[in-house]
C-alpha cells in the first residue's frame, strides 16, 4: 500500500500569503519528494482559529484527492499538544497536523480513523532552529516522506485513535416551532452557512421569520440565488448541502450585520405575518 | 487533436482565497485528471464583477499556455444563464465557464470562436448537492475531461457561436482636441489603465491636461516609470500596450483619488498652459 | 551542469494576487518550459519594498529547492537598473531579477555569487509592448530557459560579481547593558522579529525591559509560545534563529503598536524591577 500511495498533498493552514511560510513548507516538501503535488486548499484561515480551519477542511473533505492531507492551525506549536498522523479508512488518506481538534471534522466526513501515530521519530524531521514552525520542521518533511512510501508506523509511536483530541462543533436545535442555529461560515460572497439541513425545517413551509439580536426578517426558501428578489433575503441549500442565508449578487452578511459564530432562530411564518403589508390604513374594515 | 490537447488549465475566478473554493476546484480537477496542470491567473476578481474578470482574462490572454481556460465569475450560478465551452481557433484553446459575457473579451484577443457547446451532458458533471457551486460540480469536471481528450461535442449540445452572450467593453472616444476615456483597471501599484492606445493621442504632443470631476492635472508622456519626476503624473504605455496614468514608486490612483470605471479626458496642453509657471513674479518683464 | 539543472523555479514578488501578473509570469514560464515547476514563495511583499522582499527571500533561502530563484520587486523597472542572473556556489542556484539590492541577502545566506550576467541577450526575452513588465518579458523567459539548460553566459554579458548592487540590512548594536535593535519583520501572527540573536543578549539573564518611544514593558525569555502567560510579552527564538517579540495566541504587534522598521531597546531587568509587585500594601514591613 505504502508504495502505491498517491503523490498529492492537500494543504490547508492559517499561514496567510503575506509571509513566506507557505512557500517554505512547499520548498521543503518538494526538496524531499520532487514527485509530490501540493494542492492548496486555503491558507487564509483566520490566525489560530482551529474551529474555522476544521470546518473549512471538513467542507472540502469529500472532494480531496486521495493521499496526504496536511493541515496546520496550531496556536500551541512547540508546546504540549502532540504532532500526529492519522490514517483514514486503512490508508485512503493520511492526515498530518497538530492534535488539537483541527483534523477530526474532516476525518469524520471521509470515514474513520484506523490508526494514528505521534510524530516523535526525529529521523523524519528537519533539524529545528526553534519550536515555532512545526509546519516546516515536522509536518512538511513527514508529509513528504509519506508520499515517498514511508510506512505510517515508522513516523513515531502508535497511539490509540480514541486518545486524539476531538473536534467540537456546534449542533443546531430544532423542534416543531423553532430552529436554533449558529452561523458556521461566512464566505467571500457574504453567504451565511447554518448548522441546519433542509430536513431540519421541512415542516416549516417555505417562508420563515429569521431572528437574531434585535433583528427580525422575513426570509423565503429558494432554489437559486437568481430567484431571490432584489433586497430580499433567501434561504438556499448551499454547496455542502446545508442551509445558507443569502442574497442575490450582494452580501447577506453585510446587509444583516450577521457573522460567523452568531446565533440565529428560524420560525415558520405564522399566517398573520404572511398577510402583513407594512403600510396599510384601515385595511381591516 | 483531442488526444494531443495540452494538459494546462488556466484558471481565473472571483472565488477569493479566504475560503476553500479554489482548492476544491483544483482537487476535483486533479482527482479526475492527475496529469493536468492548473495555472492560477487570479482568484481575487471582485465578487460578481464580470467586467473586471473579463478584462483581466483578456489582458492575460495572449500569454496563456495552450489548453483549457477555466473562468468563473458567475453571479447567476444555477439560474438561467448557460454553462458553456467555447473552442477557439479550431482547438488551440477551449474556454469553460458561464455564458454571461465573461469569456468573449479574452476569446477575441486570441482569435475566433469556432464552436461552442452548452454543458448539458450530466455524464461529465459531479452529482450536485445544490445549484450554487457550478465551478466544482460542472466546470471543473468538464475542464478535467477536456484535458483527458474528451471531444468538445460530447460535453453537450452544440450551440451557434453567435448566440453566446457578448462581452461589453467601453470604447474610448477621440477627436482632434480631446480624448475621452475610462479607467479600465487600477492595478496593485495604483497604475490606472485607460481604454486608449498611444496612437489615439499621437497628434496631441507629449504633454496633456488630464481632467475628471473637479480635478485638472498636467501630465507628461514618459517611456519609463523612473523618468516620471517625483510627485508628478506620467502617461506611460503599459504592459498591454494601452495608456496608463502612473507615478514613480507611488500610487497614481491614491494621489488622484481616481479609480476603476471613472471617466477622464485628456487634451493637448495649449501653448499658454505650457508656459505657466505656478509662482512667478514679474517674469515677463 | 546545465543539462542536469533542477526544474524548480522559486518565485517571490510584490505583484500581489489581485491582478493577473503572477499568473501571466507562470503562463510564460510554462509555455516555454513545460517541465518546470514554479513554487510561490510570496507575492504579497509590500509594493516596491525592496528591503522587505530581500528579507523574506533571505529567510526562505536555506529551504529553497535547488534550481532557479526568480525574485521581482522592481520599482525602477525599465529604467537604468540592470536585469541580472547570479550564479550561486557554482550553479546550485541561479537568481534572476533586478540588480537593485533585492537578491544579495538571500544569496549571502546560501553561499557566494560565483558569476553574474546582465540580461541583455534579447534572444531570450519576449517581444515587449512596453518597459513596465520585465517579470513577464525578461525575467520569466530567462528563468524558463535556465531550467531548459541554457548556459548562464548565453543570457548576456558577464559582469563582475562585485559590481552588483549590495543589499543593505540594519545591524543591531549590543553592549553589556543595552541591545539596540530594529523590528525586521512583523509576521501575520503579529510576531516581531529583531535583528538580534540569542547570543547577543546571553549575558542579560532571562528577563528584560523592552523600550521604544514612550513604552516600557517587562518581557521574559521563553521556549514556546504556550509558556508566555496570557497578556504578557515574551522573547522567543523564532524560526530563523533570531529573537522575536511575541504573545501567546495574540498579536504582539497590535498589543504594543510596534511595527516593521521601528527601533527598540532591550536591557537586563535590574533587581529593583524584578521585585516590583504592582499592588502590594505594607509588603516590606
Amino acid at each position: 500500500m505504502a508504495s502505491s500511495r498517491n503523490h498529492t498533498i492537500s494543504f490547508l493552514s492559517d499561514y496567510g500569503t503575506k509571509d513566506e511560510f507557505v512557500g517554505v513548507v512547499k520548498s521543503v516538501i518538494h526538496s524531499l519528494a520532487p514527485e509530490s503535488n501540493v494542492i492548496d486548499i486555503s491558507h487564509e484561515i483566520k490566525a489560530h482559529d482551529i474551529r474555522a480551519g476544521g470546518l473549512a477542511l471538513a467542507r472540502a473533505a469529500q472532494y480531496l484527492d486521495l493521499g496526504v492531507v496536511l493541515a496546520v492551525v496550531d496556536p500551541g506549536v512547540g508546546g504540549t499538544r502532540k504532532g500526529v498522523a492519522i490514517e483514514v479508512n486503512g490508508g485512503d488518506y493520511v492526515f498530518v497536523g497538530p492534535d488539537n481538534g483541527l483534523l477530526p471534522p474532516a476525518v469524520a466526513m471521509l470515514g474513520e480513523s484506523t490508526r494514528a501515530v505521534e510524530l516523535n521519530n526525529l529521523q523524519f524531521h528537519l533539524p529545528a532552529l526553534s519550536s515555532t514552525f512545526a509546519g516546516r520542521d515536522i509536518f512538511a518533511p513527514v508529509a513528504a516522506h509519506l508520499t515517498l512510501g514511508i510506512p505510517l508506523d515508522e513516523l513515531g509511536n502508535l497511539i490509540p485513535v480514541h486518545s486524539l483530541q476531538p473536534g467540537l462543533l456546534p449542533v443546531g436545535g430544532v423542534n416543531a416551532e423553532v430552529a436554533s442555529a449558529e452561523v458556521l461560515w461566512e464566505d467571500r460572497f457574504g453567504n451565511l452557512q447554518l448548522n441546519l439541513s433542509p430536513e431540519d425545517i421541512q415542516s416549516f413551509g417555505e417562508t420563515y421569520m429569521l431572528r437574531f439580536g434585535e433583528t427580525s426578517r422575513r426570509v423565503t426558501k429558494v432554489e437559486t440565488f437568481e430567484s431571490i428578489p432584489s433586497s430580499e433575503i433567501g434561504i438556499i441549500v448551499d454547496s455542502c448541502g446545508l442551509l445558507s442565508i443569502s442574497m442575490y449578487g450582494r452580501s447577506a452578511a453585510e446587509e444583516l450585520r450577521l457573522h460567523e459564530g452568531q446565533q440565529i432562530e428560524l420560525r415558520p411564518l405564522e399566517e398573520e405575518h404572511k398577510n402583513v403589508t407594512p403600510v396599510t390604513l384601515r385595511r381591516e374594515r
